[in-house]
């Protein structure tokens, strides 16, 4: 038998990752709802929203009043997408508790996306991390690298690549790097190649995995990454969310699906897996008309759930 | 990292395990069409129907029809499932090169799918060996231990009593034995955990394993025995078929999901996957209206996936 963590945290990235995926513009006092919900259920990690200008992606404009709301429910760790200093200069004057950096491992999905190649992303975290130094903040910075399994404008993308350019966020000044599968390409044996050099490098600074359902792997590939010892996944309730920049992508990992499996398995979350499933049919009511995923909303949970396993 | 069988047969059921599971007949033309191009494609063991009174299963009642054409195909080894001797006589008579015997580790599930004890059905398992070695048939007799990680109508079916009933199906003549999760309660560190002890148990008799994705596990589930060295295994294109006596069990793991997951990792199955994706849009033609399955009919291959990876 492996070893798994005894315990893992999925961080919520429905309300970032999914919500600027889709058409609908979810009212926020319906995010604040979710928001409060998803506190009450007992998720600790939530992507509230990103610190990127409205026009852009008018889903979000309404970050810092989302950020401000979660700042007052105890104990949760609210984090937000920044793209460059100036999002990270609002997001530290919010308060933001975590600040995530995405940089893209494809240079031409980094160009598409970004606008911006990879190395120029790793020296806008430099000066993010002295403005984060010399301001008193105490917002930990998180570089996500994304496209680290292939990327579908570009193709293949090389794994040394991605670890020279989680190595230079790091020495840029990144408080810990996270791994992303933006397009949903990778598959369980590159996981366990790829985390595996991964933490060999970062050790504990790998502090996330990010997977995507788009080809049905997601939670194979948690899996592989849970035997490596990864303890915190991202994760979409219904598992709305995908890149725009990205054809063909679409689906993270759905939450409730994630948590079911850790729970089946023992692994602790916190989280009481009824209420979020009681969330996930809200918000699926709220986004009628958008493309929802996961399984476990239809099938219910196992008879025997309750007997054997806690939250 | 891990190692990884270097090739796995994945076993199409979709003819028997989904066909009998939903309302659609599909016509016998229609069954030789699936079988002829799902042979053209590569795939080597396909489960064609099953033994059963045509007035049970009338969406299976042309079996012995499908058998024979599925006999001119070169190569193939074609199944077929008998729930007691009358069908092991006829599936012989038929010529089957493998014999199926679904015997259901929940006392409750076996009383309502099959009308007997568990062991009444590996008494009958002994029976069907005794008749296969006096008639000189050649057909593999696998005895399959279904509701294997727990059962919709019992809950929790123990992992002794699992493991008794495979030593007894061996001890009775079968040839073989698989473990199913028929309702779709298995996670990976429950297969890791049941498949690692009947191993010790089977050792290689051990010959498949057969998962459902009903609550979105059965490709990480997978992953688990694969990692065990399990080298053959059950899916249904499209992901069709479930138990009709297992009230919200619904889907195996779809065939062409569970190739790109092996052959994306670098596993051979022989199977030419973009052919089996054309059949796949074929057989959602002819079962339009039933409630389909799968992830990359959808999403497509990724850009990467013939650099890398021969079939």
């Amino acid at each position: 038998m492996s070893t798994l963590p005894s315990s893992v945290i999925v961080r919520e990235v429905g309300l970032r990752d999914g919500l600027q995926s889709i058409a609908t513009v979810l009212p926020t006092a319906k995010k604040l709802e979710w928001l409060r919900r998803a506190h009450a259920a007992g998720q600790r990690e939530i992507e509230v929203g990103s610190f990127v200008p409205a026009r852009l992606l008018p889903q979000l404009a309404d970050t810092a009043e989302v950020l401000a709301y979660a700042q007052t429910l105890p104990g949760l760790i609210a984090s937000v997408l920044v793209p460059n200093l100036k999002g990270a200069e609002h997001a530290m004057a919010a308060g933001a508790a975590l600040m995530v950096v995405p940089l893209s491992a494809s240079h031409a999905h980094s160009l598409a996306n970004l606008r911006k190649t990879p190395d120029e992303v790793v020296a806008e975290v430099a000066r993010m991390r002295a403005l984060r130094d010399s301001s008193g903040s105490k917002a930990i910075i998180e570089g996500g690298v994304g496209t680290a399994f292939g990327c579908t404008l570009q193709g293949q993308v090389s794994t040394a690549e991605v670890l020279r350019l989680m190595q230079a966020l790091l020495d840029a000044g990144a408080d810990r790097v996270s791994l992303a599968d933006t397009v949903g390409y990778a598959d369980p044996a590159m996981v366990d190649d790829l985390f595996g050099r991964a933490l060999k490098i970062a050790g504990e600074r790998l502090a996330c995995g990010h997977f995507h359902d788009t080809r049905g792997l997601a939670l194979a590939n948690v899996y592989a990454a849970l035997r490596l010892g990864i303890g915190r996944f991202d994760a979409s309730l219904a598992g709305i969310g995908g890149c725009p920049h990205a054809p063909g992508a679409s689906g993270n990992a759905a939450t409730e699906d994630l948590l079911f499996m850790l729970q089946s398995m023992g692994v602790q979350t916190g989280v009481d897996l009824p209420a979020l499933l009681a969330l996930r049919a809200d918000v699926a009511d709220w986004l009628s008309g958008e493309a929802l995923h996961g399984t476990l909303w239809r099938a219910g949970l196992p008879k025997t759930f309750f007997n054997q396993h806690a939250s």
